[in-house]
């Protein structure tokens, strides 16, 4: 039985030396762009990954809701931004942070600017939402009437201050190639500085803010920027490598599930491990088949490269099914043994298991989670 | 702005009276045939549900895993089935439980029995899976070697005792008709009879364990088995609704979610609410599009029927997208406004909120959450 991590249940393994080395690796992309880099921590939701981040130098970070930021707060970030379109019944929360925290909020209406700025009882800057491609939310860059309008509401406010505009391109998630990617980014930058160019002189100090992961992954000019705001990458996962954004090795996380049965005859292994502990999120191999991850070996040290002939087929509540392409396969897997699996999609996988283990043996914490799930 | 619960984030409406309701029923159902009611508590994972629950009588209940078990454990429930193959890695934890509580393993291999076993310093008591047609994992109900094989290894172990067989008949979560339902229904029943006659005299007190949440409500006769474990019907979901075997005023849990930004031009609403509020199971509509909810209205006391002209088109991290058919549809939501959205699968949508708060405005815990998401 092939249990390295002497693990009893499933368990999401953390390569803290390849985070901290994806971290690195971000942090002077952002330094030769000379741009701020603002990690986004809603793929890791950790205080201790933070201060592996914040060791580094790192002193801005951006989070995805009022929750996770009041998190960081209390674990003395000072510069935080809230990537999400405020929801003005949170203002409450955002009253009660210290005002020697600059927290940063995102607008994309008038209407939210003023109801946000009736109920703040603090000082926030405010980003503008723009949209410069991907169609989710955020102002099109074009639509200069419904910006002047927000800002408008803005500048009218007494506790609100406009801080910039802020996009995420993450229509590049889809990108099928580099050029792809690149004509996104390109058009993300081109779009924002624009808006500078034409807001500059109105508001000298506004700043630019961008950068989801394949963008910072892939292109490595971000000049006239102010800042990068990627996150995933601090961990990367399956639906990054599949597009080409990371290589496998800077895969920083990995789930250890144990083998509860084997069915020689169907093929197929069953694991413990399902949508509570992955999410759902999956990808489609070569054969258009669904595939919830890679299968690796684990080892004292971590984890090998995608065992061939595997295909993580399907999770059900806590099922996980194995399918092997010949007996041989199937013999390399027993009942008993931990097997890893890369997970598609790791914000999600981390938030659904609320800790981590390092290949170390150390336990690390998860916003609403305290000690992993082992 | 419509807020009538005075909630401030994404929050997990619970219809306690609805809930009681779903359990009586299911209950006077189970008692009709004269079998034994033994809940599966998968669905709601709360130690308070489980009080309602046992206020109706029942004494014995089924969780899908080890952890779920120490937690119930640890609420007092003394007879507890692990409907999940056996991971031999947690034999550990089994092993701290109280030899006043009636511990039910669930096996499929000799391998297992044996690793079991040995690991083991208190007594349990095994059922056998049976794979009555899902194919998912259990022997095939057929396979008289492979069910022979266990139970020699059963007899000759130190600590554990037969106790029956143990079938989940989940295709029939995706069954079409009634009459689908009562065909696994009845293929199900009539192979676990089969296995009591051929193993009743070497077992006389062997049991029989069926029951998913569609059988359970579509079928009325249970006879010949010793109990039922039906979880989901306990909150149903949008997904029960789409198979007919709720009906919508049978669904207890609304997620409520804040509107954060509409965008008239796209006939569009986002929401605060994504995969780490409802994970990531999805419907068709009619059409053939993605479908991750319903939506509702909510007022004081809970929610409407489904609203006409919304989709619940997406949902990433955090962002949920509505789409509306037109202008006037669209003009029903305001930002602001708490929305209400029937989830798909109520089981991981539980699970990742990790909290309810019931339409009489009282926390609701769930494992590893303590208070609601709000």
């Amino acid at each position: 039985m092939n249990n390295p991590f002497d693990l009893i249940r499933p368990t999401l393994l953390l390569d803290k030396e390849q985070c901290i080395a994806n971290v690195k690796m971000m942090l002077a992309k952002a330094q030769r762009s000379n741009v701020k880099f603002r990690p986004h921590f809603k793929t890791h939701q950790s205080a201790q990954v933070g201060e592996w981040i914040r060791d580094l130098g790192v002193d801005a970070i951006t989070v995805s809701s009022v929750k996770m930021m009041k998190f960081f707060v209390d674990n003395d970030w000072t510069d935080i931004t809230v990537a999400f379109p405020m929801n003005v019944h949170e203002a409450v929360v955002i009253n009660r942070v210290p005002t020697s925290t600059t927290v940063n909020l995102t607008v994309l209406s008038a209407e939210v600017v003023k109801a946000l700025d009736a109920r703040l009882t603090r000082p926030v800057e405010l980003f503008i939402k723009i949209d410069t491609g991907y169609n989710r939310t955020g102002i099109k860059a074009e639509d200069k009437t419904a910006i002047d309008q927000v800002l408008a509401a803005i500048d009218t406010g007494k506790n609100v201050s406009f801080r910039g505009f802020l996009a995420h391109a993450g229509h590049s998630y889809k990108a099928k190639s580099d050029t792809e990617v690149a004509d996104i980014h390109n058009t993300t930058m081109h779009l924002m500085r624009e808006l500078k160019e034409q807001y500059v002189s109105r508001y000298p100090n506004l700043e630019l803010s961008i950068g989801d992961t394949p963008t910072c992954s892939v292109m490595d000019d971000f000049s006239g920027m102010t800042e990068i705001r990627p996150g995933n990458f601090v961990f990367y996962d399956a639906m990054m490598h599949h597009n080409n954004f990371c290589t496998f090795e800077e895969i920083a996380v990995c789930m250890a599930v144990p083998v509860v049965a084997v069915h020689p005859d169907q093929l197929k292994v069953i694991f413990h491990g399902g949508g509570v502990h992955f999410s759902k999120d999956v990808l489609q191999d070569e054969n258009g088949n669904p595939m919830f991850g890679h299968v690796v070996q684990i080892d004292k040290d971590g984890w090998s490269t995608p065992l061939k002939g595997w295909r993580v087929a399907a999770l059900s509540q806590e099922h996980g099914t194995l399918v092997a392409d010949s007996a041989e396969t199937l013999s390399q897997i027993q009942i008993g043994d931990f097997v890893g699996i890369i997970p598609v999609h790791s914000c999600l996988t981390a938030d659904a298991m609320k800790g981590y283990y390092t290949l170390d043996r150390e336990c690390v914490d998860h916003l609403e989670g305290g000690t992993p799930n082992q």
